[in-house]
């Protein structure tokens, strides 16, 4: 059905993505790549339409009274253009997942078996106003094969269409049906709960942004959604941690970059070497303006720490404050991690082997770090060469999720005539 | 909340199961096979009892009109339960996909990143009369470290109550609660959509039955599900094919078990070997009780063929009959595919290899076979040694599901220290 304004209805545009995501299917690596690459032409040639749009959705947002962060992110300018058609050169020059082999096996009847990756066919991004998320989340969709349908924020429409229509140029000029990538112009909140209910045509909905947004898609959705809504990530310091080792990974988890989901947001202390940590580590937070939350032990050591409450245990600060709690042992830690776990990623400073099998062991969160930084938590630094996401469902793909995690694993079977029951033939 | 006759809640239930399952998942491989090795014994030990319960459910069936295929289903006799048994023991001596290390990489700055298999945690199991799922869904989701809640069909419920009973015996014996195991005995409609709407408890639902079953589940879920609604498998025989190999795949495909989803319900055949192949092939069905329903041309080579619908092209027949079609070339054969797939299995017999690429590139489903039966589209044929079902949903798992299918890769990272932003320390 079309709309009453003569446009087409979003199941009609997400049937047409998907007839053209199985053009793209049907690409090899190189035209994929030649393509991406022209997507990035495009950006470069559009710029200054690219820029005027974003000027008028800054306008727009500063009229409302949006500003710091949040117009900080939809904010565009030659660099973080540049950066943006960039980054779809590096998707290009990524290995392409679809293809690969992942297993291969000859049964005793001789039949071979092959696991072999294929697209997942649509994904729906729903995101906020985030214009650089049009681009890079198009090219990654693209590259392992999909159709994309991006819904993104109403702050971002204007620079959104400017760039969904140089990328839908170059996607055109390729040959290809520029339904491949279809932006949702037609932001009213039924339509994205329409989208979210073709379980048809939509094979996966990505939300990214805050947990509100989240939220919504996942109790919304019908089609599979994977989602993270927050990360509160743990630093774990050992009784046999290297308690230098330790202050580093918490400085450079908390206040490197506060506003991220794997910045920490509560260090636990074993309370054999809380009166040698927790002073020190207080007095390097306070250099960097961090504000310390603590239980009694804490505060005990701690005087100026403020008393952290429950609610603190639980909580994403997205800002310069972190919780701390002295713990008695590995188990009260690997307790206490349990319990507040968003299934991010947890961290662990010790010496000792056996310690940390047990911590790796004992949690399920996504990401598990013995001595190394939360922030590593990221499809980039993990080696997964960009990120769509971070998964904190545990279904498809759990943590940072990549070009892979954009494809599935089907079988291909070659054989030579053989059947189940020959006995009947 | 407790239920008002004093038993718990199905949340108070999914929630002992979780915690459970958080015990399973520390056990390792050798204690989690001698466990499903005691499961085995204790259907054995049981097996007087199980067997009278099963006679309480048959009697209660056949009073209620059940008969047939359905009654045959809910059956267990002395052989049957050795059976079940004895695929406990398979299952604990398959190997055990939890620790599996996939990837292992050290990045340029020296941290080590593993990809390594985890639990998915609590699997809902939703099926119909068949007690046989409750211990061989048990014992998959226990091997692969998993909770498991079971909710079977009512009329099964006995029968059900009398396996889990000696299963949770011998889960007690090894020392973890029971509740790993859990049979929903409240067989409420509202408690199924209940348990469906547990999303801090429930990883991941599986139905298994009849299509409007798993309807009912998908649709009303808001944990995530992974399903197939039935098997529209086709054949096409390729202008290349060897026409002897192509009708043992048609006879093998649609003779030798038609009840179940990897049988084949189309044959395609190309216009140039149709006067050869058809009439052949329609002698051989009609020996073998296939009733033929074809198109036009297929009716011109094969006159007592009963006209096919479009109804006809789109069913799963489950019996003794098939549909057929005369494609003009490959691309009609795709065509015809892509438009009544139900994503699980298609088969091409061919000699050509290009042509059996395109075939294989163009299609999306699940399984894709050249010159082998459609019926080798199961989890032991394929080699993953058991199978919990087939899934037709484009993430985590496409195709048969093995242990893999239950586990899902996390990140473990080792560093000695490394992090992100060294200039802020």
């Amino acid at each position: 059905m079309s709309g009453t304004d003569g446009t087409a209805s979003i199941r009609e545009q997400a049937s047409r993505c998907r007839e053209a995501a199985q053009q793209l299917a049907q690409l090899d690596t190189a035209a994929k790549d030649a393509l991406l690459r022209s997507m990035a032409r495009a950006l470069d040639d559009d710029a200054d339409a690219i820029l005027a749009a974003n000027a008028h959705d800054l306008d727009a947002a500063r009229a409302k009274g949006i500003a710091g962060a949040m117009l900080d992110r939809l904010a565009l300018d030659g660099k973080r253009l540049s950066g943006i058609a960039g980054a779809l050169r590096e998707v290009a020059a990524l290995p392409d997942p679809v293809g690969q082999v992942t297993r291969r096996e000859t049964r005793p009847n001789g039949i071979q078996v092959e696991r072999v990756r294929v697209p997942l066919g649509v994904i729906a991004m729903i995101y906020e106003a985030r214009p650089n998320v049009t681009a890079d989340a198009a090219a990654l969709c693209i590259k392992a094969g999909n159709g994309v349908i991006l819904r993104g924020g109403s702050e971002a429409i204007h620079s959104n269409t400017a760039i969904a229509s140089a990328l839908q140029r170059a996607i055109g000029e390729a040959g290809l049906d520029p339904a491949v990538l279809t932006l949702v112009t037609d932001l009213r909140r039924e339509t994205m709960l329409e989208l979210l209910q073709l379980t048809d045509i939509v094979d996966l909905a990505i939300p990214r942004g805050g947990e509100g947004l989240i939220r919504f898609v996942a109790e919304h959705a019908r089609v599979p959604v994977i989602k993270h809504y927050k990360g509160v990530c743990h630093l774990y310091v050992d009784r046999d941690a290297d308690l230098g080792l330790a202050l580093r990974l918490l400085l450079d988890g908390k206040a490197s970059r506060p506003g991220v989901c794997n910045a920490l947001e509560t260090v636990l202390v074993h309370a054999d070497v809380a009166d040698e940590f927790l002073p020190r580590a207080a007095a390097a937070l306070r250099a960097r303006q961090v504000e310390l939350r603590g239980d009694e032990a804490t505060r005990a050591l701690v005087p100026d720490a403020v008393p952290a409450t429950t609610d603190d245990y639980a909580a994403e600060f997205l800002d310069l404050i972190i919780a701390a709690r002295v713990v008695a042992d590995l188990d009260a830690a690997i307790g206490h991690i349990r319990q507040y776990t968003s299934d991010h990623t947890e961290v662990i400073a010790t010496r000792d082997e056996a310690v940390a099998r047990r911590f790796v062991e004992s949690l399920r969160s996504a990401v598990v770090m013995v001595n190394a930084s939360s922030r590593f938590s990221d499809g980039g630094e993990l080696g997964l060469g960009a990120e769509i996401g971070i998964s904190t469902t545990r279904l498809h793909s759990y943590g940072p999720m990549g070009l892979e995690a954009l494809t599935v694993e089907r079988f291909v079977v070659r054989g030579e005539g053989q059947v189940r029951h020959p006995d009947l033939l």
